[in-house]
């Protein structure tokens, strides 16, 4: 199986179904619209979306139930980016090679843009259509948990603060990560797990896979910042370390934490021993994410 | 029927409820919880949480089945304050007589905080309790809805739009009292009735009363600023005039504005004669949206 050629396919079918479920650029208020449209499809790798398809159909699901709810995933992650990318958070002009959203539309807007899609999402994933009430209900759960004060935006609060501190330890880098970042990958396979039909053994086997990779896929982003070059990355190589924030790579030196990264990526491909073939795609990711570039 | 103690009573039923409901001040991070429950408990009227209940009880259903969705709506409302009292946005210092979020807790902490309340509504709002899942989704894509970029986020780009242009009609400022405050407050009304077990004919008389509240109550409040004193507001009385926003009174006079307002009443009033008695503190309500000063 050829994952470059799998992950363009469902790139493609992602970016088709958000084209499809968020509002034209042109429907008033057009500047609110285009300033959604324009940071969602400002080139992200939609590995949310793409980890709750994978995971929906290892169970046995089809790709189509999880397809409102992994373009809210994105829609919940691209929010996330806006908010974050604020003068009054990082204060970032770029992001993946492109001026951010407050750049191009404004403060006032972006603020309103993360706000709406925040929103869409829980618009999206209340939508009536076919499939069972009660996993709907539980997905919404899952993935508002996952995304409030006790997952990302709390990850992001205890970063924001931890910043230029130069003093935090790894219990705290670890809070960060499984929060800021590990959360919403936790939520998307389990998400995908669950509107596939999986039983409790399977779920408990997904969430063991997630937070595998939840974690090594941060730690190879920290490494990636060492070692990645401005241009293959979009953005200021070495940017953590010139801002102080808190790496492994700063904590726990390089090559531990290329170890770590793969250690887990083998912890991740243990998880999923319990699944046929249908889990390839979940395989070949978990193994990507310690040898991409970008 | 004393609505003012009736009133009185619903608020501590909410507060009390938004207590139980909130991560404490002190779970960390302890920053983030505690600017969500500062702008919760800085004086809020509960308009929308108490038109939930009280049309929940309208159509007979019991308060509890409302109460976690009362809540949310609350938490949607309290966000969207935080969010516009920001710099980049209205750039105001004061809410209800308190200093708004940023400036205590800082302009990073308030737009998470806004974020995290959101995102909490819908925590509660797919709590799994009793209750029929099927109702409780529609419930989540109701107010999701009416928060969103066709709703009241829509209303918040439109208003900031037309701020200082002068030249706004009357199509564009009911375009933002329908969006901004309008949808909110339909969305309350009817998720409450929906909860309840309401009959599509008694939804569709609740929706009529919410819309002619709804409006009444945003032209009431043009008319407060315009002619309430700074003590009673807990605001600056004409700061909308002095930031050249649009409102009734600038557009159609104060004299129009008042006999608009009380027509409204007599609307929703009409469409409240389906119900017996029990809608006794929906009457009530719309009556005093008129007669209250601040």
């Amino acid at each position: 199986m050829d994952l470059k050629a799998y992950l363009t396919e469902r790139c493609q079918i992602v970016d088709e179904a958000l084209d499809r479920f968020l509002p034209t650029a042109t429907e008033l208020p057009a500047s609110l619209h285009g300033s959604m449209r324009y940071s969602v499809f400002a080139g992200g790798k939609r590995v949310r979306p793409v980890l709750m398809l994978a995971a929906c159909e290892t169970v046995g699901g089809e790709l189509k139930a999880a397809l409102p709810a992994a373009c809210a995933m994105e829609m919940i992650h691209t929010y996330s980016l806006i908010h974050d990318d604020l003068p009054a958070m990082d204060d970032d002009d770029f992001r993946r090679g492109n001026p951010t959203n407050h750049k191009v539309y404004g403060e006032a807007t972006a603020i309103l843009a993360g706000d709406a899609l925040l929103t869409e999402a829980f618009i999206l994933l209340s939508r009536d259509e076919t499939g069972d009430p009660a996993a709907k209900l539980k997905v919404i759960h899952e993935i508002a948990a996952a995304s409030g004060s006790r997952g990302m935006v709390g990850g992001q609060v205890v970063d924001m603060e931890s910043e230029g501190k130069g003093e935090i330890d790894l219990a705290t880098l670890s809070y960060i990560h499984t929060h800021k970042t590990g959360a919403l990958i936790r939520a998307s396979v389990r998400a995908g797990a669950i509107l596939g039909g999986a039983s409790a053994d399977q779920l408990k086997a997904m969430t063991r896979y997630a937070d595998a990779i939840g974690l090594a896929f941060q730690i190879a982003d920290d490494i990636l910042d060492v070692e990645g070059t401005t241009e293959e990355l979009g953005k200021d190589a070495g940017s953590d370390e010139a801002r102080g924030k808190a790496t492994y790579p700063a904590l726990m030196g390089l090559e531990a934490s290329k170890q770590r990264a793969a250690e887990l990526v083998d912890m991740a491909l243990e998880a999923l021993s319990v699944f046929d073939e249908k889990a390839e795609p979940l395989r070949l990711i978990a193994s990507y994410i310690v040898k991409r570039k970008s």
